[in-house]
């Protein structure tokens, strides 16, 4: 067995991946890869397993349009591959995801290990099979980890990573570092046990879950509120134990155990027997379930859950005052790591306003109308004066170092409606600038027409924000600007600027 | 045994509570009762209740100001009471919370059984005792139920509503929508267990919980992260049945089941055995629980648990396309019921700008400095507008019937910044109006100073939704406008007023 020494790995991020297998879980995966800028080769002979992964791959788009406006980096390539070999030869991250069977994977593996570079990551999405079992057969089972994700991988973070004993300690922290770089945390068990800990977590609850339909105690949906109602808004934020601390109180985590303690040994649940899942349980709770979904398709369901969860992303990355908490703090960490590494972006085209901002109404922007709300117009315009700012040099590390542009005056007008789902853009011309003013006109468009649906002025002053003070900017950020300028200059001046509230027309 | 006749029972709302117990779950239960507006009696002999009661109203009244704009009614009165008999006589709703002892208990509830009206609803916040066990000795059993709620009450909508073999359909039917008039959801447990439904469930996810720490396999920070970067996420929105129904695909719940089945007879979880919850156990978690708290008090992850789930809330109320969902839909219709029931506020005094709308600045609300980001600021303004609208008699029922005023026009202008947690206040002057057309200028002040942070210009348009044009207001609320016109035309006009950007000062 030949072992990879650390020096002949290379710490660098990873910007190929391969996906062997590709359905929900493995093209998931593909779309996380692809959504962060890494060229990703899928192999999977399934004959429908394009038109799955492109079914996840649109879902995921549709996410992240509304999880974040930070500058995702440029998708990588989807490369369909016909053999596995050509999937996984250049690849730094192979990650597998065929069914859940010991001697499948096996097999699987060990042809990946034949193909693969000596210094790739090899992961396997199994949610139960050791990690050991998994790689016993392989000439270079160092590089072998256990990388097991969550449906709908592309928006829940966690991957529990499990090394087997002959996987590397450096594996394992390559694979936290680029479990990073796709957004995603990566929770290190670090002793190997048949389905780690989330599913350990889920398959105690389960099984509970299916003795109180079986007995008739409640039906799906009457379950399913009580978790959604109570301890499931808890376990978004916080889990098991850092909530029970808190309901010890003052008197701490040893009170509350003392107290909660005794009922352990009640007769509550039924623990020791295995419900038999049989056919008349399974038409049981499949005609429950089909009663709670009330008519809604999978896809519909999709969505929501989608929408939800980005909704709770972007509430928790707002959290513990507003540095974020949990899964929001990470998504805020993967947001700044994008905007440290964004490159200045190309000018677009400056002989006419410039197109900033891309963006689609999602659920928690409208009101119960379905109308974006008002606040929501001045969010797309902050946006849209950030972009400007990062085309001129006035980046996340430029405000690090001290200076800034703040808003003092904005004059909006409305003169459309957006509804949910509706595709915008935005664009902005400059009007005028000084060493410490920037003073321009922007405009929301609906994506299809063109059709102006609100308008913005805005002024900014450049700022000294410690000693929070106007201050010039440097010469390097005015020279940015001037070419926009110079180009503005030749553009009519926008018919709605330089107006106050109520002037006629 | 006098049974209680469905024809003696009044199906009015709750107008005076009781609360026999007053520790965190008794608090927290008045705190429920005391925002919406009930006048609450409270007993409990322990010397700390008034202090241990007033934290958690402090911590409740918190969340409520970040939670909602709504109009909340005006606060119940909280009493203590000298003895049970004084808390419970008057009450149409008395809640039971002392400890968890049956014998305690049956004694507190014969008592309260002595003293309560005929048609008082009498609940038992027990977390697992059975309501036929509790209420053996009760004279009027019909009117006793579990009403069995989650911690933080006061945040969480949950309340396990289980009768026993003595209790009336028409008890729960009437606690069902006495929780609805507090903001909670009454989930009703058709057949009483112990534990009921929710701790079921969380027995068994904490018996596994428990293997895992003592077996070593992973300490409670990674246990939480498994947790909250997973599937809390998911059952924050949906539930176990319709999480895995979407994972069941278009093949649906009975493809899901029949996949997932086998998994069940795998000697993955330890279920024939109980931990034994020794003291090196206690220690062990007591210990990892302290690593993992940093250093953070209580009353601070308190305050983190409280803003995070308020976030989360909010942004599932946003949630299917705008309508809500799951805990937010709850809140959207808790918020359109106090919308619809709130009276006509009284005119605040109109030889000044009015005073409209109290805010605290929440986390979601501030950038990564502890900035109140722009947008909130238009968001505070909207607030105001609104509470301008409903003083001139424009409220949900009037918009429902097809008109409302819409913003064509907004003048922002900032002068200071707002911190994390700074209390503000906005108010409201009139400039002008016609049959068709609202012109005000509104300021954000700082609750302390006075001192005015940001204001805004207005202009919006009396319009018919359906037709989608402007239209002019009826009489009556040209009527409501007058007497604010008239006095607001004596004040001077303010100094930002009809400006335009960039103009100089």
């Amino acid at each position: 067995m030949t072992t990879i020494t650390p020096s002949t790995i290379t710490p660098s991020t990873i910007t190929k991946a391969a996906c062997i297998g590709g359905g929900v879980i493995g093209g998931a995966w593909a779309a996380r890869f692809v959504l962060a800028g890494i060229d990703t080769r899928i192999y999977d002979p399934h004959p429908e397993a394009e038109r799955i992964i492109g079914e996840v791959m649109a879902n995921a788009e549709r996410a992240y349009a509304m999880l974040t406006t930070a500058p995702l980096p440029p998708r990588g390539k989807l490369i369909f591959c016909k053999s596995l070999r050509e999937a996984v030869e250049v690849a730094d991250w192979i990650q597998e995801s065929v069914p859940e069977r010991l001697e499948l994977k096996r097999g699987v593996l060990t042809e990946i290990d034949a193909h693969a570079r000596p210094d790739a990551l090899i992961g396997s999405s199994t949610s139960g099979l050791l990690p050991s079992e998994l790689q016993r057969d392989m000439a270079h089972p160092g590089r072998f980890f256990v990388a097991h994700p969550y449906n709908p991988v592309y928006l829940l973070p966690l991957v529990e990573l499990v090394g087997g004993t002959g996987t590397t300690a450096d594996t394992i922290a390559r694979a936290e570092r680029a479990a990073e770089q796709i957004g995603m945390k990566g929770v290190v068990i670090h002793k190997e046990i048949e389905a780690f800990v989330g599913d350990r977590l889920l398959e105690a609850l389960w099984r509970e879950a299916l003795w109180l339909i079986h007995d008739g105690i409640c039906d799906t949906e009457t379950l399913d509120n009580v978790i959604r109602y109570s301890f499931g808004l808890r376990w978004a934020q916080m889990g098991l134990f850092e909530t029970y601390r808190i309901a010890g109180g003052e008197a701490g985590m040893r009170h509350f155990l003392a107290q909660f303690g005794p009922c352990l040994s009640w007769p509550w649940t039924k623990l020791t027997d295995v419900v038999d899942l049989n056919d008349a349980l399974v038409e049981k709770i499949g005609a429950q379930s089909d009663a709670q979904a009330k008519g809604r398709s999978i896809r519909e369901l999709e969505r929501i859950r989608d929408e939800n969860l980005v909704g709770i992303l972007q509430a928790l990355k707002g959290g513990n005052g507003g540095e974020g908490w949990g899964a929001g703090q990470l998504l805020a960490n993967f947001e700044q790591r994008l905007w440290r590494e964004a490159k200045a972006p190309a000018l677009p085209d400056p002989s006419a306003p410039l197109r900033l901002v891309e963006a689609k109404v999602s659920a928690a922007w409208v009101d119960y109308n379905g109308h974006m709300t008002e606040h929501r117009y001045l969010q797309l315009f902050g946006d849209t004066a950030d972009a400007l700012l990062r085309l001129i040099g006035v980046d996340m590390a430029y405000v690090e170092a001290g200076h800034s542009y703040y808003t003092v005056e904005t004059h909006l007008r409305h003169l459309g409606e957006a509804r949910l789902g509706q595709r915008l853009y935005t664009t902005l011309q400059l009007l005028s600038h000084d060493a410490k003013r920037l003073h321009f006109f922007s405009c929301v468009h609906d994506a299809e027409t063109g059709a102006v649906l609100a308008t913005a002025e805005q002024m900014m002053l450049h700022v000294d924000s410690a000693a929070g003070r106007a201050s010039p900017a440097p010469q390097a950020v005015l020279d940015r600007l001037a070419p926009i300028a110079e180009a503005h200059g030749a553009l009519a001046r926008p018919e709605g600027a330089g107006r106050f509230v109520g002037q006629p027309r």
